[in-house]
């Protein structure tokens, strides 16, 4: 065992010393905003760590996103995870993220209860974040800066290839990204001056009215925006009718996409979608359960030229793997706390590469927006080189809570320059929003 | 709302008034039974509830699986959801099975966390599994015998048909089932006289010594059994020895089959199986990640006519109807807690008649047997009507925890005669293996 002590004393070190947890809730039922046809009334919520370490002044944030019942379960599930993190070497953790990755998804006992996937995973996105927040933080830079910063060899020891060799091998991996590494600076450059292109879900909640809608598509046009989400698969009228105004405001010219919230079973999707296919949509989002990838193969095949888009609830990427070879994801909507976190994410951005798949992130929530600019502009610079039918998602609410919040120019995500992950949240609001043991208490056994 | 007391007083109802949750391990890590190349040393262990009713004489019991770390990460997620059933009316319940299976998979706040997947879901198979335990002990029946005394109509009605429809419906279902009816007296004769025919894994875990290997052998085919499955993966000379002393113990007569607990990529494991075909096993199991049900079809199509076999930590309806559409399934060995508990297991079982797939239900562990015998006799009885290719996984260790144990006779499940779903674990054991939460204390915040 070396000396911690002596090296800290020499500066030579900085390890992580501990770790707290909080349930953090936002009451977001109350106003319908985020309302869908599967998600009633959600309350986002985060489920927030932050690991301190034996340096005061530096400390690592992340959180994985919920609704709200169950965030408890998240936050007890990073208590269970975080204790690996204690004692680690921030550096040592930047010389191999990967086995970082192992360490935490690859625990004989706790694989059982995922594997990769579910509450466990959830929470492996949190710990993992908030690990690159706080090496992001020691070396001072933004993430996205950070992670454009890695050589090709870098971001493939990043990933865990294990399940993928069938479509993506490290090698291939190494290779699709070599090509990218000439032109990666004036990619930045362009991303410093014009940010990444977005689409913004906050129009077309199924809770808001008529007169809501048209006025969002308005504000949201003034505002820079030309693609616009609608919530669909409650009623057909409605959906009818909405789409029919967004279209009067928005015009052809605008893009339309619609998103089923995965009510339909596959052939409702298909019956359903003939009578919005007048719309002219981009994509339909989510047509049925998010596991059904033959499913969703199905529908895409039955009502081409509209596209499938899924992937927020899709967990990891074995599963992104198999929705893009079947053609059952046209656009992949991967969701930076689902898949566990950075590095699974850069395995799904490759494989979309690869696969010829636009990656076109889920956000929205409270913190989506700030993780997945980092993301998108990672892709952009060292994966995709392209922004041909690329768009990250957009939400406009809960950017308030946090200490470096997205900033939005001409409807796009203009590049964070704060060193982190975007992920700390201000004090107040943990203060305030804290969702307390008392209020749970109710959950509990009432015999013993 | 109905004055309860009053109701009780007149011996109208018997109610839901609380909950009991346990951590219970078993500390077999340290024999290394259950030992595999992937679950390097599990302590089987039990998310444990115990629903109280109006009538102190009558409870009902339920338990989830896991490998140890992360049970009480179930226990926590089985304290958020039984709340739920406080108030229940047993016999409500049982009018109609399928509303309390939305009511729990449905919430939409808590269905984020899944869906239908994970810890979750893990969870969701103890209270629904605790439900039926004590709707069959109201009953005074053994589970396997309520259940094959539904009428078809009443086993729909248990099943919930989302996501489905592509590929069966109620109607169709009711039909299948319909057309066993008039025979299913004579198979419950048969059960009652020769059991349930089964497998056994306790021949072949990867711990165990070549010695050990041949002598677990010889004991089990003194005791009646003709199927034998040995763990591989971990190493190839290794898997070759082991299956040479197991064909020169049980000869070519009986079956053998493999199980690599998911260690290899697509490409390896049909390298690997190359190699061990020469001993013409029955089936592999579990070659490559659950998730991957391309990958499983593609290995299926190489290495055809050894069958894939698979589905112990497949999550949901959803996976195995897929993995069965794709030919990646071919024996179907879903796991009774995984998947949600009892009415999930009937939907699966309804999906694998309809596919034509044997279904071959995963046990071990703890308490697993206990369960699969009432589900493999329900299938026998009214769904499979057919005993080919189909046996039930049997696992030799931690039965004397139970109050009423399986029964085994000539390598078969004796019917279960005591009222219930076999999970009621005896009071001793409950206390002696209870998990502290002192103990898994150091897994709390050292901080806040």
């Amino acid at each position: 065992m070396r000396d911690r002590n002596h090296e800290m004393a020499n500066g030579m070190k900085t390890t992580i010393t501990g770790f707290t947890t909080r349930d953090v809730r936002f009451p977001t039922s109350l106003h319908l905003d985020g309302s869908d046809a599967m998600n009633e009334a959600p309350d986002y919520s985060a489920a927030y760590v932050t690991l301190h370490t034996s340096d005061p002044q530096l400390a690592g944030d992340g959180f994985t996103f919920t609704i709200g019942r169950g965030n408890e379960l998240c936050v007890a599930a990073i208590n269970t995870l975080a204790p690996v993190t204690i004692g680690m070497d921030i550096d040592a953790f930047g010389e191999d993220p990967g086995a970082f990755w192992r360490r935490l998804t690859g625990d004989s006992q706790l694989r059982w209860t995922g594997p990769e996937k579910g509450i466990i995973h959830l929470a492996t996105a949190a710990v993992v974040n908030a690990m690159w927040d706080l090496y992001a933080k020691r070396r001072q830079q933004p993430l996205w800066r950070l992670l454009c910063g890695l050589s090709p060899e870098q971001i493939v020891a990043c990933i865990d290839f294990r399940y993928l060799t069938d479509v993506l091998t490290p090698a291939e991996a190494t290779e699709l990204l070599q090509a990218n590494v000439p032109t990666r600076q004036q990619r930045i450059e362009q991303l410093l001056s014009k940010g990444y292109p977005t689409y913004t879900t906050s129009a077309g909640w199924l809770g808001y009215s008529d007169d809501k809608l048209r006025h969002q598509c308005r504000d949201l046009m003034a505002r820079g925006w030309s693609h616009f989400k609608v919530k669909v698969g409650r009623n057909l009228e409605d959906d009818v009718r909405r789409c029919r105004i967004i279209r009067e405001e928005i015009g052809y010219e605008r893009r339309l996409m619609l998103d089923a919230n995965q009510v339909w079973d596959v052939p409702q999707a298909i019956e359903w979608m003939r009578h919005l296919a007048e719309f002219q949509p981009w994509f339909i989002e989510e047509p049925t359960s998010p596991d059904d990838i033959l499913g969703h193969a199905t529908i895409a095949r039955s009502i081409a030229p509209i596209k499938v888009a899924t992937g927020e609830m899709c967990h990891n990427r074995v599963m992104f793997k198999q929705f893009m070879q079947a053609g059952g994801m046209q656009i992949c909507q991967l969701d930076s706390c689902r898949v566990g976190g950075v590095n699974e994410v850069m395995a799904v951005q490759l494989l979309a590469h690869k696969l010829g798949v636009p990656a076109c992130p889920h956000a929205g929530g409270v913190g989506l927006c700030e993780y997945v600019q980092h993301l998108a502009m990672f892709d952009y610079v060292c994966i995709s080189a392209s922004l041909e039918d690329r768009l990250a998602e957009y939400a406009d609410h809960l950017h308030e809570h946090f200490v470096a919040p997205v900033v939005m120019k001409n409807g796009c995500y203009m590049p964070p320059t704060v060193p982190g992950y975007s992920a700390t949240m201000l004090d107040e609001s943990l203060a305030k929003f804290a969702f307390s043991d008392t209020t749970s208490g109710t959950a509990r056994s009432s015999a013993s």
